[in-house]
């Protein structure tokens, strides 16, 4: 079985929103399993200067733009929340959550988050939002709800946003195959290159 | 006779350099001519409060890597100049007193810069190195050296640069087909195929 590709991504990135509709499928088509692994973007601008960029001076309105062209061309809905960008703690808590026993529903959750999020532009930041996207995939919402304010959660989700900046991770999306690392939804076709001939 | 799309670009900009040797053909292929459009994109980094994305703290070596694996992926070779980025007024300005008149050997001399820049690693604020690529393309060189020191052509680069930024434009490539915007030279696939289809 080949290594799996890793999948970083912040869930108030429409861009990562988008990749994250086409990343598993990307991956099985050449054997490979994929990590997700949702951190806190936010923690990099501080490094780096940046902001998202529809919050940047001249590139808002173009990343608008650039966001509903790209979907279209990949036969996706995005519709932008109301209050855009919000820190999506508790949904990156909840991942983490399940990740290691029920690995499976932590990424179906997560795909129900960012569907909320970019395809309903509904409030990640409301716990009973993901409670009852919870709910939906017979996840236990209430050990969810109480997991969520434990210090040993908030501590992994720090540690794995840490682990994320200390591996180069800067952007979402940001997928590593293996050690090469590609920043963005614009480079998936990138990565499907890259797995189909192991570089070039 | 269909429109001309628009080529804003920077002189020291790398991803500038790999959209240059793509664009002609691109749009030939769909009847397009490409209007050349040098601009100063140091003018936007106080508006965007963006730097070259290789000055940029944890962005820099990812940058390089990009490169080099997007120029591979088009058959391009990419040498970084020593001393990167600089700002290329002499440059622009001696593609602008040529355009008017000489519009061909213009662009021809635009591409003789990149690649001495980025093809060969070469200093592009040299402006003997620039009159010697002009007297290769058998442009005069000695009237080109004069016009350099006008203020005439200092404003006309002024105005086009602000032009482009109140196009919107903020990064280099940016290409205009007819009024469609797109950033970057991983948009050229999506440029290629707005030409082919109208939209999408």
């Amino acid at each position: 079985m080949s290594n799996s590709i890793d999948f970083y991504f912040d869930f108030y990135s429409p861009y990562g929103y988008l990749a994250s509709l086409r990343i598993d499928e990307i991956a099985a088509r050449h054997g490979r399993r994929v990590n997700w692994k949702p951190f806190m973007l936010g923690a990099t601008f501080s490094i780096t200067g940046h902001q998202p960029l529809t919050q940047t001076p001249m590139m808002g309105e173009y990343t608008l733009l650039d966001l509903e062209r790209s979907a279209r061309l990949q036969s996706a809905n995005i519709r932008m929340p109301q209050d855009f960008p919000k820190a999506a703690l508790s949904c990156c808590r909840a991942f983490y959550l399940l990740v290691d026993d029920q690995p499976e529903q932590a990424v179906a959750l997560a795909k129900a988050i960012y569907a909320a999020i970019f395809g309903e532009g509904r409030d990640g930041t409301d716990i009973n939002l993901i409670a009852k996207l919870a709910a939906n995939l017979e996840i236990d919402a209430d050990a969810l709800l109480e997991g969520l304010q434990t210090q040993s959660i908030k501590d992994r989700l720090k540690a794995e946003t840490q682990a994320a900046i200390d591996r180069g991770v800067f952007g979402s999306p940001f997928i590593f195959v293996d050690d090469e690392p590609f920043w963005g939804n614009d480079r998936l076709e990138q990565v499907d290159r890259w797995l189909d001939s192991g570089g070039w």
